[in-house]
């Protein structure tokens, strides 16, 4: 596939075929971890000074130049011949597993993958406080846990509508999505073809694939929200568990007395399925047949380890509309809905806002514990302010952050295009991009072991002007490089102990380089060394330093 | 001046002349307030509905079409006939005079600016937790504050270097960073010319200037920080004290006894201005002539009542630095620096960190507040993560808006090009833009007076459909209805009542206007009415929704 912005220009590396991009991204090779039987992806970054970085991997086989990739057949089941456990009272789920205390090959996978103890996945799993997405029809998705005790995760939305994009799109932006860092994607497509889009993007995707069945039934009624019934929806339930779906937004808890709470709102109901159930209530003035055929559903979810994403269908959809009566309502009711899907072994997480301004986000959050069993918090942003139409990625990637931060355990992105348009390819990367740093920052900030790492390395990389091993540390290497050629575009300038901001002749970064091997040279490391030796040591020493310092600018200048 | 990047696509309003750009923002006139004597600048936004909202302007006489333009001549100067009161103690300041009770033409101004009462002005100013940037020798610019109890303001960062750049790139993008929304600029140029094109940026400014002024001392000693002196120090300071700058940057806190200190950091000493004096105090084994000569500075300050900006010369320049031993030993530094400054009746205010975790940035606030009696925090960012080099503008809006609403003052922005290159015309626009995102989204968490106004005014046009309202109102109308096009051109798709993400057959914004509809057709719009009448009303009413609401997507899918 052919770019044609600087931000997605293609790597070295890079390349397409069949309309999806492969190849490892700059700087990269795919490496496995072993574990018995299991083979764990990691994305090694090589650094010039011989060392190398192990990362997170969700970018699947695409980015390994060892499998043939055809997408007309899909990936690999990688899990196809995983032993699964028997179904315990109906359920064949990872949570039903793991309440029997049993270890499953998906959490052993997971815990290679975080870097952490299978049993604190399995207990977190038990507890309900985390979830691994994986539909039994769904093998080809490597296992991931979405949990606050884990590294926060990010979702992409991707899905065609009936205004625009095509099903090879629709692949292709899911591996797009993958490469850059997106945990899990969901198929929000509304226009036709839903069937076969959503399995071309099954079989061809590496992560968990989520979906909003509401969608697709409300297609098979041509669009009108009161033609809707439970048996349309249920059916499309089958039809898309059968495909192989890991997750699905569930909208039961829109129910008919909260639908005024919205009325007096700036602006009213903003989830499509929670507005399509709103519809659907008031015309037929009975409760939503998702809340009254709930234990049925779950019936269904836990034949096939699909797991709920209790959608929030009532979230703010402005900055005056946060934390109100009708979303705290409908939050109290997802709480309901938490327990009885986990009566029946199923997985549940419990999807939040929207819009919320900085000083309400933490409410959110314990709310969301208190009241839904510690369930996996699953956020759309939140956007921390209304006014920036098209850099809405940035507005909600601060209140995304922060809501991490706080506990939540995956974010769902969103790209500059959010309430203009439909993402296209760059959109999608930017957003992807943009939710790794929120994720990544709340990992750093609630001290998640080894998130540190590649901010010391990048750190350390850019200090010591290893230009080429900060580009390739970096979230996107390719537009990294390409801003500094921009100004600096020689390849010498690479290696040159300067750059473009202050020029050859002065260079901060080299300074401090300068003052670090002097104080080393001298014993100048603690607070303790410099009040002891600095009116002997370091007056005997200054003429030195001058001297010293001399000689390193020297060569610089001269450039 | 041409743009080749849709970003900066010129609006319908938009021209140029002289390399700069003018006229107003798209959808918005000049409007000025009166005060006496005074007229204070407003942007006015006009709405389709016939309403208008009128929004704090820093793009001074460039956006009013009645104003004629010539940068040759430079900016009429506005404060030029106001009275000055008479100096108290040598302190021609706003600080003195807001002491002795004084509310000055500035301060006045000020107020109605910030829809504020003038005494809350004085009050603060006197208190010295806020400051007003407004030397006497640049009477061109707008008066404006920065002080917690008002909007948090963001600063630009331009200036050329000896790598790249020209003086009419300078000034445009001076222009052009205020155009969007910069409170202040900094000209942190560090090549050739440093002079002049510091007077070209002054008498154009109509927001206050800020400057470095050891880059350009170092400039007159060819770059060999051990060559400085104080008295090239200090004949720089008058230099460009005399020409107008506000605020200077002056790293005095940066002690021979603190540079050992950041030895065993990750990334050294990073600021400029701070490696600079470092590199002074190991070369001269002397304390370093900022912190020596002091009083003498203040004396000269309080002459033109320039603004000390006291920098954090040993800020973090990595997560794995931040809030470390050096930080604050400098900051304690700062804190007895501001109580002297303070004491010549000069303003003050404070430079923050650079690189931070969200865990690590409320501590910095509250340091900053205990040390330096409160004085204005001014950040830079910070940055949350390491790993995101060309989306660092977003990287450090989390970490800004986290720490503008902890109480920081000022946040100065940072670019896309941040660690890579130098910012060019679209970058700035960005960097500005985002850090408009921060300011505003903390001005919303503080609960600052007016602040939610466009947030409101903004999700109501988006609730009704009023696209160009939308756009309009956003901090970038350009790129808002630039991103809209792309999906839906046609000038009918502006007022449609629905948008591409969903398609024209179903859309959740219109079924909620339907919702509001019904709910107050029926009074239900509290939760007491709704318990009270769901059983009797709702049921006898429903057949008559479906109707009602029929008729109205009849319409909508014959489009």
């Amino acid at each position: 596939m052919s770019t044609s912005v600087p931000s997605a220009r293609p790597s070295a590396d890079e390349h397409t075929t069949g309309g999806v991009t492969l190849g490892p991204i700059e700087g990269s090779t795919k490496h496995y971890l072993a574990d018995g039987d299991l083979r764990i992806p990691q994305r090694r970054v090589h650094l010039t000074n011989g060392e190398h970085l192990d990362l997170y991997d969700t970018s699947g086989p695409y980015t390994d130049p060892e499998v043939e990739i055809d997408v007309e057949r899909g990936l690999p089941p990688v899990r196809g011949a995983w032993r699964r456990p028997a179904p315990i009272d109906g359920a064949a789920t990872q949570l039903a597993w793991a309440r029997a205390g049993l270890v499953t090959a998906e959490m052993r996978f997971i815990a290679a993958r975080e870097g952490c103890d299978a049993e604190l996945v399995r207990s977190e799993v038990a507890a309900g406080r985390a979830v691994i997405p994986a539909s039994h029809r769904h093998p080809e998705s490597e296992p991931m846990i979405i949990g606050k005790a884990f590294a926060v995760k990010i979702n992409a939305n991707i899905g065609n509508s009936a205004v625009t994009s095509s099903i090879e799109e629709e692949v292709e932006k899911m591996v797009w999505a993958t490469r850059w860092g997106a945990d899990t994607i969901m198929d929000l497509s509304t226009g036709k073809d839903i069937h076969v889009t959503r399995e071309w993007i099954l079989r061809n995707s590496p992560v968990p694939v989520g979906t909003v069945p509401i969608y697709q039934a409300l297609e098979k009624v041509n669009g009108d929200p009161a033609a809707l019934t439970w048996e349309i929806y249920r059916d499309t339930v089958i039809e898309q568990a059968e495909q192989g779906v890991d997750y699905m937004t569930v909208h039961a808890g829109v129910l008919l007395r909260y639908v005024p709470l919205t009325a007096r709102r700036v602006t009213g109901i903003v989830s499509r399925g929670g507005s399509i159930m709103a519809a659907w209530c008031l015309a037929h003035h009975t409760e939503s047949f998702l809340y009254t055929h709930f234990d049925e559903l779950c019936e269904i979810f836990a034949r096939y380890d699909i797991t709920f994403s209790l959608g929030d269908g009532l979230r703010p959809g402005s900055i005056a509309d946060a934390n109100d009566e009708a979303q705290f309502a409908e939050l109290r009711t997802l709480g309901e809905l938490t327990a009885i899907a986990k009566s029946h072994g199923v997985q549940v997480m419990i999807e939040g806002p929207g819009h919320v301004p900085m000083d309400k986000i933490a409410e959110n959050v314990r709310l969301e514990e208190e009241l839904c069993e510690e369930a996996p918090f699953y956020t759309l942003g939140p956007l921390a302010t209304d006014i920036a139409p098209a850099y809405d990625h940035i507005t909600s990637a601060i209140g995304a952050a922060m809501i991490a931060q706080a506990g939540t355990a995956m974010l769902c992105y969103v790209t500059p295009k959010e309430h203009l348009g439909l993402p296209n390819r760059d959109d999608v990367k930017t957003g992807v991009i943009t939710y790794k740093i929120a994720a990544h920052a709340a990992d750093l900030a609630k001290g998640h072991p080894r998130a540190q790492e590649r901010d010391d390395a990048l750190s350390k990389a850019r200090f010591e002007f290893r230009w080429n091993d900060q580009f390739n540390l970096a979230l996107d290497p390719d537009t990294a490089r390409e801003f500094h050629d921009e100004t600096l575009p020689a390849e010498p300038a690479k290696t040159a102990h300067f750059c473009s901001m202050c020029g050859p002749k002065f260079c901060s970064m080299r300074i401090s380089a300068d003052v670090r091997a002097y104080a080393e040279e001298h014993g100048l490391v603690t607070a303790e060394d410099i009040d002891a030796k600095l009116a002997a040591d370091m007056a005997a020493k200054s003429d030195e330093f001058r001297r010293s310092g001399g000689e390193v600018y020297l060569p610089l200048e001269a450039l």
